[in-house]
């Protein structure tokens, strides 16, 4: 939880009436959700007297302002095409992207609803048909960014913890070295898979719901491109298995169906989907590993547990037929 | 900053189906500001199908679960009066305070409006009408609660502190020193004012405008009986000085006169005045002396600066007559 940079009311107050036509300020709350950018929630009296709320962002050192416009016209491209997600509001230079507070600022339109903790067989359906349709909204978006986070980044960040691994979790070492070598051998295979833009982290605190369904999506900020049933795999370890750790095989059958409903997967697809999900769980295994190893015990942010991912890993490995996810 | 509790949003939705009849969670937004309690910004679709909006708190250790009746039932009882305030929902049980995540929790109406950082002209007057206007309202409420942080609390606090104090800045000792003899041998002139309950800490970060005027107070932990022209003097260091550290006289004079249209100071109180503001200027410089000194280097919350009101202090001691304040 974390508002890293401080706004006064007057700060938030005047960045509005100068950069945007929303109307004035009403109220501003620093939202303690969120690890990698300062939020506020930002209500304005818009022009027709209503209450409009809006999501103020400061983008602060894990975001590459360089990375910005992608992220922002992305946003504004799937919005565009019907996906519930944040909207960027235009300033009134045009762009999408300012400053406030010597950060980068943008301001988007609020999504309702809320995320879910607990997970139920309707959620993981109703996910699995959002990210379809997020992926078929994608098409055409013309601008590109490189997967930083694929096999090549992974190796990097396993050079700065192998050795080191034991100290999570006795044979921890093992299971990486022997899974970097499977990619190494097997991953390569998602080259020829359809890519697109991916989402690339469609974990539970970035959906929100109304009852059942899906309200909105959140946080594009690792978004990329790279194979789209990548990105089914990401999600599918993300949304179907219990919190007891167990897999859940009607959640999968259900997040893939309503996922195909959208957009059905390739033959090739199908093949390579059991690389791809012991790549998406190698991938947050790694990622997760190193966090761990470099914690600062100060942090205000608490570290996500790297052995959720072993033991999807471990999960992946003997599974001998993608039937069992449910295709 | 800070969200001592989190929360799942399931938590928070069962939490208000169970105990509240205010309708359905829409969405939930733990809220940075705040260094006493977890707060969370909770909006429902009401009954009407409207969306109301509430905070949600949860007490941490530094409010005393027996004095929760107290703050509850004066909320319930200044609102009844028209003092905008945050006004406690009265649970299924007919109860102010129920139980969450083993801590006290309460609900209470949401206010609109804004607080200042920056204080101008008018923004002082609107607070020391709203003062008067919270006194008044406060008369007829029967129950009572000791001001811990009087005259014998601030020799216990000082205990604590002496020989220390010229680590904060060099002479910190002697004010000080000084201070709480001339308080001992002059602040029992008190016992003789009007007394009520009293705000205690109305500082700018709780009160909240819309526009020039004052829509809301906010945080009544600090409510205590006491003289009432000392919360008064509280009140005139926190919004009658400027940033630069200068007393303004004419924010003072504004202040002191929207107040006095409300409730009129006595002689005594007059007389007693510049005691009070002494007083107040001590009991702040004492408990943010005392928070310095304790300070923990990782602590999310960053501490007062104590010289902010050794500074008023001097100021204060300077002053020869109470006109200099605009009585």
């Amino acid at each position: 939880m974390a508002v890293y940079t401080t706004l006064t009311n007057e700060q938030i107050a005047a960045h509005l009436e100068e950069s945007y036509a929303v109307g004035t300020l009403d109220f501003a709350v620093g939202i303690a959700q969120g690890v990698e950018n300062t939020n506020y929630l930002v209500a304005v009296k818009a022009p027709s007297g209503l209450e409009e709320k809006y999501i103020l962002t400061l983008y602060e050192k894990r975001v590459n302002p360089a990375d910005l416009p992608f992220f922002l016209n992305l946003l504004q491209h799937v919005a565009s095409k019907g996906v519930a997600c944040p909207k960027p509001i235009v300033r009134c230079d045009g762009q999408l992207v300012g400053e406030l507070a010597l950060k980068q600022a943008a301001l988007v339109s609020f999504l309702h609803g809320k995320s879910r903790s607990i997970i139920r067989n309707p959620h993981a359906a109703s996910v699995g048909s959002v990210l379809g349709q997020l992926h078929c909204a994608t098409d055409g978006f013309a601008a590109t960014r490189v997967n930083a986070l694929s096999l090549s980044g992974w190796q990097k960040i396993y050079e700065k913890i192998k050795g080191r691994l034991d100290e999570i979790q006795p044979g921890l070492e093992d299971l990486l070295q022997g899974e970097m070598i499977y990619a190494a051998q097997h991953f390569s295979k998602i080259k020829g898979l359809p890519h697109g833009v991916i989402h690339a982290d469609l974990f539970p605190d970035n959906v929100f719901f109304e009852g059942d369904e899906v309200s909105g999506v959140i946080d594009f900020y690792f978004a990329c491109n790279d194979a789209l049933a990548y990105d089914v795999a990401i999600t599918l370890n993300a949304w179907c298995f219990e919190q007891s750790g167990e897999f859940s095989p009607t959640k999968s059958k259900l997040l893939l169906a309503a996922y195909q409903k959208k957009r059905p997967f390739t033959a090739a697809e199908i093949a390579a989907f059991s690389v791809l999900l012991r790549g998406a769980s190698l991938r947050f295994l790694l990622t997760r590993a190193h966090d761990w190893l470099h914690r600062d015990p100060a942090a205000l942010v608490r570290s996500h547990d790297p052995l959720e991912y072993a033991a999807k890993l471990r999960f992946h490995q003997c599974v001998k037929d993608v039937s069992e996810y449910g295709l």
